[in-house]
């Protein structure tokens, strides 16, 4: 392939880490608060669909980033279309922007379309006007045919303009934002004199901050490249503390989440992004991911994504794209298990964690989190378990018992695992599919459960009662397997041992070597599970029988056990 | 949500920056050669799939790894399945491994899986046997349920077992891996205690080096911190010329791909991944873009993935898994720009890549690139420019006319755009649709080429010629908009001219502005387009006409024109 026709980030502009001669802060910094969240999904990510939103999906699209808690939604490019400017119409004259949340609006730096942007917000309470120009050298010479001052012109121009504009409003509380575009890929010292330029001229204050917008539009190098970057302007904004440093990732490079939390460790207040990562090409940061990452770390991540499933449906209708299904968080198979080793460690992960609330005497969802492999409790996300364990060849017996557990309230015998592990591998392997949790119960059903009714040793019209106080005689008719067919009894200390010496009278020897029981739900009307280890002549077996009686089940576990040996 | 139940990494592992007590040097490095690509489809992606390859599937995969030129290939875990192992020596016995291609196979520290994957390689020329353990606290504690000194103690023994095999089979040329899982949430000292112990009993040489793998099985934190854990490792693995360093990222924060490029500025020498991020989970880091992100930076990424969709489809039909159409590179819409900004400067981007290449006097395939919005040359991953850009109500002049030209070779006049763009942009925003460049080149048709053959004004049987040098007469039939039908005469020191006198005989008004042609494609067939922009009384539009007759374009541009004002 011709790699040559590249050249590195380095070469193609001044990094500021050299720019600046100074070590970097950001690598040993800490993320302990949220940055400001700003969903453009409107704006940025409704420009890359086939078939953008009209004001019905774009209302869908709000209405839920309001519910989840964003307080800035950058709404449109009103300007650019009539779809756009209708939508921002209908917020201002709807009602449906609550006094906490502020929108804005998009605009390039020409003066009929920041009139008409103007136009657009016409009764909006509170608004960020945004305004982005062209600045790096090839946008500059191929797209605009400017040069450097040329440009600085007309951005201050532009600003001029909007901040005119925005003084003939004075009943609405009107902000301004601006992006350099690319600013990845312009020279620091120039975006940074354009910065400060408008940081002066629109007077940024503590009560009204301006918002320098930081666009790596197109990822170019490794995402500390992107931090040097960004701390080198948080160093050297003027008026600081009147002046948001906010930035906006695409993922080119598949680093967009990284280069946004690395921005946040060097100084960025404000992040611009997309539910699960939509926009132009392939997309913009994903303030999913960038949310629950926080949260992850033990950090309010101050969105509500405790539904998650819903908003990835809600998203996945606006957009008309799908979320992957390996998609962080969100994905439909981000919590499932299939390898044997993980099964086994999520299986006694999750046992380990309900032993921990236990002792501690909380909910377990509201114990402290630590199960292998799974960084968030899915149930934070309004996810069940159910879809964390699912079972094919490459499983083991943890995902198998765990699965059982869950699904059927069976709770194997730890010596019986490895048994059923094979038989579950063999059909898997034939099959070379996915087994469910249905086809699992079959398969445990067909090789333990069945043996117990279906012979050939066929057990039927049996009774047991207590002769004498810890005395107990078992009578039944047997047949099948060459016995001679007819009533055998025995005694012994309890009914299996009593059903052991009637065996032993049809001419079968056997001797139960474990035993265990369960109940599988709670409540009286729970089937009882019953598990028998027997040895039936030399042959070792486990056998299961399944009742509401206790009694019949384990009768018929002792059964099927005998049946598996014979 | 309850954030606090979950606690920031710094808290759950001592970082190794702060028990190194020294300074990074990553964050100055900069990669200037591809390390190993190590991929694991064939294993751990594998292992994460509802229905895992069998040998055909596999096979396919094997031999596209190959092809693609990866070198070492991990290709099952033999000891999981029966599948896995049939595989493994079907590769054996089958002649399908390359002389310079090592396969891996992968084993937990247990004795009968070690033996069962000894007897798996049997006949294979050059393996890597990959031994696994878990380390970090919680899967010792919840997991194995044993202390660092067993556990420390359970490795060494498996390491003895598989150096003695391996000396069994002086005809097999065997190497060894080892991965401490999960390495980022365990003691760092813990985890170089083990490796460097490895590499004494193994007895590690440049010409028999051992892989130490340092798995983000789970990634916990930024990925920076992964960086530190590495130059960490990389600093104090003993026998350092004797280890190879690789790393084994996962996808959990979205960040795998930020955690294998840093892992690599600090020191790692090999990566395990697999294509487009299949794997357990959020998948393990996806290679394709990890190999095309050097490749944009100007560094061979020594994989050919110059035909990436073929690449997607054999991925896609051996996992049964789609790949994001924003997944970086290969993604069905990443090469595609729906906003007319970016479509603007994509389109000059392209033209002004064509002069360059031609002052070069290089094929444009390979003149350097820099083309606004498109990290790589699409043309590089065997994609063609047409879906580049797409047109919808987010769209503007500048992709309009790229589609045009593109596909129809139409080369609209710069005047003439703003107007169609409109026209265009009505009819999405009325649609809600995108346009495709057939739906375009109808609208186009619509407004532009047919007022000149359907009225109101019509012109039949009409003919032109040269009287004397510069002298030229036109001759035709008008009929329609109240013009007396009959015979006119014009002439004129042109066609055109001679045509509006015709006209002006008729009692209408021309005259023409402006003028353009240019044919739509090579050689003598090609078909003409001409645009002529009129004033008809005091109306001014653009017509245009298309024939393989430059006249008869021509005339019809000026009819077509004429119309559109009447």
């Amino acid at each position: 392939m011709p790699f040559h026709r590249y050249r590195p980030a380095h070469e193609r502009v001044q990094l500021p880490s050299a720019a600046n001669g100074t070590e970097r802060d950001w690598p040993n910094a800490r993320t302990e608060r949220a940055p400001l969240w700003v969903p453009v999904d409107l704006r940025d990510g409704n420009q890359a669909l086939a078939e953008p939103m009209g004001t019905e999906r774009k209302r869908l699209m709000f209405d839920m980033l309001v519910r989840l808690g964003f307080k800035e939604i950058e709404v449109a490019y009103p300007s650019a279309s009539r779809t756009d400017f209708d939508f921002v119409r209908h917020l201002a004259t709807s009602g449906a922007v609550p006094d906490d949340v502020t929108v804005v609006v998009f605009t390039p730096a020409r003066p009929d379309l920041i009139e008409r942007t103007f136009a657009s917000i016409e009764g909006l309470a509170r608004v960020v006007v945004h305004l982005y120009t062209p600045t790096a050298p090839v946008w500059r010479d191929v797209v605009l045919g400017r040069g450097r001052e040329e440009v600085r012109a007309l951005v201050r121009e532009a600003a001029e303009q909007v901040a005119r504009l925005a003084d003939a409003r004075p009943w609405q509380h009107i902000r301004f934002e601006f992006s350099p575009e690319v600013f990845v890929l312009t020279e620091p010292d120039y975006v940074l004199g354009l910065c400060n330029e408008l940081t002066e001229l629109w007077d940024a204050s503590q009560d009204r901050p301006v918002i320098h917008n930081l666009p790596a539009t197109v990822e170019i190098a490794t995402p500390n490249v992107y931090a040097d970057q960004i701390e080198y302007a948080h160093r050297n904004l003027t008026r600081r503390d009147a002046v948001i440093l906010s930035v906006h990732p695409h993922n080119d490079r598949g680093t967009g989440v990284a280069c946004a939390e690395l921005a946040v460790l060097a100084g960025a207040q404000r992040v611009e992004g997309c539910l699960f990562g939509n926009g132009e090409r392939t997309g913009n940061v994903d303030l999913v991911t960038l949310a629950l990452n926080l949260y992850a770390q033990g950090v309010d991540p101050m969105i509500d994504f405790s539904e998650l499933d819903a908003v990835r449906a809600t998203v996945e209708h606006c957009n008309q794209l799908p979320v992957h299904p390996r998609h962080p968080y969100g994905g439909e198979l981000v919590h499932t298990a299939f390898s044997g080793t993980h099964q086994d460690a999520i299986s006694k992960g999750f046992a380990h964690h309900a032993r921990r609330a236990a002792e501690l005497g909380v909910p377990e969802s509201q114990a402290p989190w630590e199960v292998p492999y799974l960084p968030v409790d899915p149930a934070d996300l309004g996810r069940s378990y159910e879809a964390v364990i699912r079972v094919n060849s490459q499983s083991g017996k943890g995902g198998i018992s765990h699965l059982l557990r869950t699904h059927h309230g069976v709770e194997l015998p730890a010596e019986l695992r490895a048994g059923f592990s094979r038989i579950v591998q063999e059909a898997t392997d034939d099959s070379g599919r996915e087994s469910t949790p249905k086809e699992l119960w079959e398969l445990f059903s067909a090789a333990y459960l069945e043996p117990g009714e279906a012979g050939p040793l066929l057990l039927e019209s049996w009774s047991t009662e207590e002769t004498a106080s810890g005395e107990h005689r078992f009578t039944c008719w047997l047949s099948g397997h060459g016995v001679r067919p007819g009533w055998y009894e025995g005694t012994g200390n309890g009914p299996l041992s009593a059903l052991t010496r009637a065996l032993e009278g049809a001419g079968l020897s056997v001797t139960v070597l474990d035993f265990v029981q369960h109940a599988t739900t709670a409540g009286p009307h729970s089937p009882a599970m019953a598990y028998a280890y027997c040895r039936t002549g030399d042959e070792d077996r486990w056998g299961a029988g399944r009742s509401t009686s206790v009694l019949t089940a384990s009768v018929r576990a002792v059964l099927a056990a005998v049946n598996r040996a014979l």
